[in-house]
């Protein structure tokens, strides 16, 4: 560990206010002085680094130039606005993100006046600012939507259908491109070429370019003939850039790191723009920080490490992870099976896929942050006969849930969801946490929805998936380690539709779908222990249930309790219907469904989070005495 | 009724092999009598008519020149594919359209070889065919993905989405934007503007201009020298056609009218394109039809017509529509309030909304096609201060989950989701259903579900929306029109999560949501006919349930039945959780729970449906006696 960098100029700027009473001369400082602060804290506790240090200068400028929080500033996607949280009056937290209790790792409303918006799924950022600035201008209040967007979430259509709006805000909106070449793997698509095109022709603008820029009129009506000069009908008819014909004022290529460029530049915006205005700030992820420069991913999120050295602290060794296990079995898989595609959106190293890209280039797609295109383009290949995998956190499958009813469920195509990042998530908070996907995938027909409980079991769905042509068919795992049970040499193809017993009692029933299986065993010895012989289930299936086995159960046992990781209208529901559809209900059995709670969990350990949501071994052990009826000592039964 | 047009030489064309025989010279005679038949048919049968007539030449030209079925053609949106139907060997069937048991009104893969893959909802069309293309590829088969998409399903995120990645495909992708300044509205944002101007700018390409512009190469590497003429800078550099600035071949704009022109175009493309294309076709929509030419809306759904004056069969006059009473009720509110806003996408008429437009302009905003910018653009105002509500229907409030999930309930913004087409969708069939809503929305912590129960309480449900500033709130609401009950001259503002009883008995409780009311009582009425006294309660909230009058009737009644018109995980969910939750169950209570059977039901008569799905009143009745084990004669209960 080493010591706290001095910042003496930061020490006097804690809000944007202090900011901006600075001589621009004294900004470059300010700069370092942050840039040292912030290379300082998230060696402390980690976290996203290298988005952080390529906006450094882009944070000081913005808040230097624009009258913030008047002016709404909304960082897309959130994971660069550590050095904006420094400015903005959470210096003294900056040491607590992504911890319990601690600040988060991405804007967020409840935080402070300066996140007007939170964030945390990429390309929102345009569209959120526009009704920010329409709002205002409907008001006839002060007050712009600023939205500071990278390139790789500008290849999502969410941004673009935000671009064609824009002109609504008139000259309230701007949007800064921040063009570093990588969101978190290198961008991929159009896009990301003609953005490379854009700034390899030109050299970076300069101050004095910029007044004509933004004054030059929208070239409507196209009549006028005083317009058709050469400049304007390359600009605007045979083509400006696609931002302007979008609609919007294009100004840029600007260096992102130098000060003397950036803040008279958004000066001129702020002053002079006659309508929406894109500006294309070029920066370096990683930037000022040697080992993040150097690094592939330029340190995109990383554990404690020390400053000098840039050496991370290693996590504990232990089982492997579930995306690595998936990863391995989808190789295994595609070894074996030429029809078998692999899809990503924009996370081939969150989804394991890169190494399936390593091995089959041509059966792997990387479509971009673009979920929706990336699960019909897999309904479209699954039609033509090949067997697309779409991984695809929980959370983010959430951005293709239209594509997934109406081009995979209704056409009952066999797309495999591989749904990564399900249940909570620990540090990432309640923005990725991936908690309704069973209850939005199992409430489709057609529908096979299963969850791995263990990284063995993974295997096995992965296998069951791959084998499956019948229809769509997701698998859900989560974040983080296995439990540690060996992995099959040989996958198994498992039954649809049939969950097997793990333990076997008499009075007792706990079912189980994915990973609280463990908590659920844990919680069936410390049943046992009191006397209730308890049998264990692991339905493997939300849908179609294992209709035989649940019947079966309920027919035996005296209390039966539903564990999922999941919301309210999931597994628990759907045992519930079919329990009264067949009149199981009106036995005066005693069923009882955990879940997770109805609320949005915050950032925190997942031991922490689990307990709270009331999905541990004790939370299931009470559960069953309060349906039993036991008194607190659980030293006899209570009937009512 | 007019006689069937006389149609000589399209009697002799069933398929698309039989049009490849003809002479190129025979094609407009042959697209003359396409249109004349499909006036006649839809004459007959009403439906979708001013798209189809605007695609009458490009549907002969696409099967005429491209190898269909093996090449993949995918009409988006479908609804324009009613002469290509006729054409692939349905035109026996043209005359069901849209009917139970006929023709789908879109797509459909069950239908035909050359519907390859279903569509209804917009700009899904290049994904898919993206897809296709791209299998073929991988499989060395012949084949390209054929994609057809309207101007105004190119506002949609995820054709932007498709395009950024249509390198993938090399040549065997062909996108073939239909130009024709409408999709169903005319269409709105930059896009549109940009692709007017390019238009205006330009004479229609001549087909001596093809061969050069499909064959000029992508400008990689960019260093190499020879490729720097003027021409090319402007072409590549400083902007090309938006399209081309993606990274496919644009070739346009083109007659689409004109076979002698539209023909030898699509031969190039299909012989000499060297990576995606993107052809530009300008089109009419009601072409060759008068009346439809004429309509500003060029007949986009019609009801059955008379062919000679164009004149539609009126409905039957009756109760308003919900779609109107909303948007009255929503004008109301909007005159008492200067806050609210009003956002639809691309449905100015199909929600009502027009209205609003025309009384509040700078309060109206149509975004175009792209549901996820209009639910995070409403976030926007929210965060702002504005009340906005959004229009969309269930089916497409699907696109926007993720921005239902993480812009508006995690931030606990006060959106209001005015969501019509709640339900069955009689002649629109299981693409436009909207089955999910009630599962996918009460499933998110923060969030107010509401459904109407007939048009009284939608005019509540809208006021009570307006006024709650607390968080998101939904009101859902079904097609076609209200039941007929008067509409209150002062709305009221409900107690959130309060239900009400509308009729009161002992034995039997009816706990409804929504529309399906009216049936419940119909079966209160004939359970009180077999002595089973029977309380009818109107829960109007989803979430957060009325635990307390659930509680109350559940422990006074014998048998409970919860009726929805949704699918499983909604109400029936939440009131088996909540009884469960509390030990209700454990009392042997018979609780029964009527939804959406878990199947995609095809288009058909709104009863029949109905009916299909086990809602009506008999069903009811059926539920209840099962659930008493009453014998069919119902004479006596019979306990097992």
């Amino acid at each position: 560990m080493t010591a706290n960098p001095a910042t003496p100029l930061l020490d006097n700027v804690g809000t944007p206010d202090e900011l901006r009473k600075l001589d621009p001369a004294q900004l470059r400082q300010l700069a370092d002085e942050l840039r040292a602060e912030m290379i300082s804290a998230v060696g402390q506790t980690g976290g996203h680094l290298g988005s952080g240090l390529g906006v450094v200068e882009l944070t000081v400028a913005i808040h230097y130039v624009f009258n913030t929080p008047d002016d709404r500033l909304i960082w897309d996607v959130g994971h660069q606005a550590y050095p904006h949280k420094i400015l903005t009056g959470r210096r003294d937290r900056i040491r607590t993100i992504r911890q319990g209790g601690g600040l988060s790792g991405f804007t967020k409303r409840s935080e402070s006046e300066y996140d007007p918006f939170g964030t945390a799924h990429s390309s929102t950022s345009i569209s959120a600012a526009l009704g920010f600035a329409v709002a205002n201008k409907l008001a006839g209040t002060p007050g712009r939507g600023i939205a500071v967007i990278g390139d790789g979430a500008m290849s999502a259509g969410m941004a673009y259908e935000a671009m064609n709006n824009a002109k609504q805000a008139g000259n309230r909106l701007v949007v800064i491109l921040n063009d570093n070449d990588m969101s978190i793997a290198p961008p991929v698509g159009g896009l990301s070429a003609y953005l490379a095109r854009l700034v390899s022709s030109q050299p970076f603008l300069k101050v004095r370019d910029i007044a004509r820029r933004i004054s030059r009129k929208l070239p409507e009506p196209l009549h006028k003939a005083a317009r058709k000069t050469d400049e304007f009908t390359r600009g605007w008819l045979t083509g400006g850039t696609l931002f302007e014909e979008l609609g919007m004022y294009y100004v840029g290529p600007i260096d992102g790191h130098n000060l003397e460029q950036l803040v008279p530049i958004l000066e001129n915006v702020r002053d002079a723009a006659e309508g929406p205005c894109l500006i294309h700030v070029v920066t370096q992820k990683g930037k000022g920080y040697g080992p993040a420069e150097a690094a592939s991913d330029k340190y995109h999120g990383v554990q404690k490490f020390d400053v000098i050295t840039g050496e991370q602290v290693k996590s504990a060794s232990g089982p492997p992870s579930y995306t690595g296990v998936f990863a391995n079995a989808l190789l295994a898989e595609a070894t074996r099976d030429s029809t078998i595609c692999a899809i990503t959106a924009a996370m081939p190293s969150g989804t394991g896929l890169d190494k399936f890209e390593t091995a089959f280039p041509e059966r792997y797609f990387d479509v971009g942050i673009a979920e929706q295109h990336a699960v019909t383009f897999a309904a479209g290949l699954a039609a033509q006969g090949m067997r697309p995998f779409a991984a695809i956190y929980s959370t983010f499958l959430q951005r293709a849930y239209d594509q997934v009813v109406h081009d995979v469920a209704i056409q009952n195509l066999p797309v495999r969801f591989a749904i990564d990042r399900a249940g909570l998530v620990g540090a990432d908070g309640a923005t990725h946490a991936g908690s309704f996907d069973i209850t939005y995938l199992a409430t489709l027909p057609n529908f096979v929805v299963m969850a791995a409980a263990d990284e063995a079991e993974l295997v096995h769905m992965t296998h069951t998936a791959a084998l499956y042509d019948d229809g769509p068919i997701a698998f859900r795992y989560p974040r983080g380690n296995g439990v540690g049970v060996p992995l099959p040499e040989i996958p198994q193809r498992l039954e649809i539709g049939k969950g097997r017993i793990v333990r076997h009692g008499t009075k007792i029933a706990l079912l189980s779908l994915g990973t609280r299986l463990a908590e659920s065993l844990k919680a069936a010895d410390q049943l046992e222990a009191k006397g209730l012989s308890t049998t264990v289930a692991d339905l493997r299936f939300a849908k179609p249930l294992d209709e035989e086995l649940i019947r079966k159960l309920m027919a035996t046992h005296e209390v039966v309790v539903t564990v999922e990781e999941g919301s309210i209208g999931g597994l628990g529901a759907h045992v519930l219907t079919m329990a009264s559809d067949e009149g199981i209900t009106d036995s005066g059995l005693k069923i009882r469904t955990l879940r997770l709670p109805d609320v949005f969990q915050d950032h925190d350990s997942p031991e922490k989070q689990y307990d709270a949501a009331g999905l541990n071994a004790p939370h299931i052990v009470e559960t069953v005495l309060k349906a039993l009826r036991w008194n607190d000592a659980g030293v006899g039964e209570v009937r009512a």
